[in-house]
């Protein structure tokens, strides 16, 4: 058996796992990130991380054969350089050199959505389809395409930004700039945004009664206003769903993946969400669902996605 | 030198070329398709084409090593069949079997927009470019993705609909039934419905010079009225752009490929239309033009795109 080290690097924790060929978790572990510091040490926690899941996974050094991280931003994956950052605020940092030079393996780097839809893909809730397309609901709209068991990451790498095609030109001012992204009607924050201006336009609404404090307001909110038959709830519910459906279908017609897998805390409203979902994305299907169906499921790896795909990435690689 | 022949199935005619192994055309001719015949016999006649133009090439039997056609439609490339054509009202024809029956070469089929891309990306405009998309702007939207030189055509070679992601929701109607699509903005049809609009909504405009005739106006005339300085054919050449900008910036965050090819009939406009586009796509692009850049460029092989894109197909398949 070959083993990989997958690595998950977020503004507050390094989350890191040994993983085996086939995509099994042997062992786990997190260190805080301490994201102000210079990158190189950062690194040298990371390879140390490596080091110590090695030993608590029991496994011989030479049968550890590479590493892989994910990383928020934009990546030259190519080259293992963090280009830019926001959440970590790094630029042009050559991380898997950096990582390289305290291990003697080779460390490749991908960005974080871009690892998690791999690792579902390999090893998760897509791993009987060569094609899917990962789309992550949370502060934004995140996401993946995985294209016969392979990540498309575009011309160095900047491809496979979803949230960032536009549903409605003219709408939502999107935190790229742009009017109308995926992102902006279809992210965690915009339900809530959606669920506040449906309770400033609604003071009689019941929504109030499940959330007092418009500050409070989460993406659960309209969810529970609309199982306590709240009239502004279901519509807003809708709504939302209408605007996700637009941009998978789009999704769907333009890559015809097998499958589509959705991450985020909204889907645990599990079939609340996703039985409407997936008629509105059928209705919209290019040709209908008859010929090339497209699967919609929700994704099954939680937070081990990003270490298992990153495990996954650095093995296509070796 | 090895040579393949591509065919270009059309409702009128079937364009048909001898190509070699760096893209050339060595011989080109067409036939009528007859598209109200058999399916049996029109294949026949294609396969007859491929005969005629291999001795009007002069190269021996031996050189000539397999046949690509494009066609309209969806088209299951795995199995050359075309699984539905509205154009010659074929339903699951299995026309690379039929040829391959007349003829002893192996026959590929895909569908006449992925071929143009493919040509376009093979011997054309975006010859110097791993990846690109083409888009192709007629009676409707329609396009091909290429990345590292290989069509990438989805499950079933159902996706690349590129005209049917949906850029307003809401919006226009597009034949598909959606409401909002790529091509409802930014196709032909689109622009002249656009201009129709403008001419019906403001009888003093000047557009009524340039066309007396709602029922006569192209893709040309509200340019036209533009360079007569009338306001309100400026008026519907920048919308125009701003939604095919719109697309073009979706589709390039998404698959961020090196550059875009844009064909059909208003590209004639040269940089009357493609300065301020690239400007519009440019302000568009996630990330900005600094890192990964993606350029916009005209389709350089016309008619021939698809007869050197089917030769090409088949190429890579042989």
């Amino acid at each position: 058996m070959q083993y990989y080290a997958g690595l998950d690097l977020g503004g507050t924790f390094v989350k890191g796992g040994i993983v085996d060929e086939k995509g099994n978790i042997i062992a786990k572990d997190k260190i805080p990130t301490g994201k102000d510091r210079p990158y190189a040490e950062i690194a040298r926690d990371m390879a140390a991380l490596v080091k110590s899941l090695a030993k608590k996974a029991g496994i011989a050094e030479s049968e550890l054969k590479a590493v892989g991280v994910g990383s928020p931003g934009t990546i030259d994956s190519k080259n293992g350089v963090i280009v830019y950052s926001n959440n970590i605020r790094w630029e042009n940092v050559p991380l898997a050199s950096e990582i390289e030079r305290e291990l003697s393996l080779p460390v490749s780097v991908t960005n974080d959505a871009n690892a998690a839809a791999l690792g579902e893909s390999f090893a998760g809730a897509a791993k009987k389809y060569p094609s899917s397309i990962f789309v992550t609901l949370g502060t934004g709209v995140g996401g993946g395409i995985v294209i016969d068991g392979k990540l498309f990451e575009g011309n160095r790498s900047a491809g496979a930004e979803i949230g960032h095609m536009v549903i409605h030109t003219g709408g939502a001012l999107c935190t790229c700039g742009r009017e109308g992204c995926f992102e902006a009607y279809a992210s965690a924050t915009a339900l809530i945004r959606q669920t506040q201006e449906a309770m400033r336009a609604h003071p009689e609404s019941g929504l109030w009664k499940i959330c007092p404090d418009l500050e409070k307001v989460d993406g659960k909110t309209a969810f529970d206003g609309m199982r306590a038959g709240d009239e502004r709830a279901k519509e807003v519910v809708a709504a939302y769903i209408a605007y996700l459906a637009e941009g998978l279908a789009n999704l769907a017609n333009i890559f015809r993946p097998d499958a589509i897998v959705l991450g985020g805390g909204v889907c645990a409203e599990g079939d609340t969400l996703l039985l409407p979902l997936k008629e509105e994305m059928n209705k919209r299907l290019y040709g209908g669902t008859g010929y090339a169906p497209v699967e919609l499921i929700v994704a099954k790896l939680g937070n081990d996605a990003g270490l298992v795909g990153a495990a996954r990435f650095a093995q296509q690689r070796a």
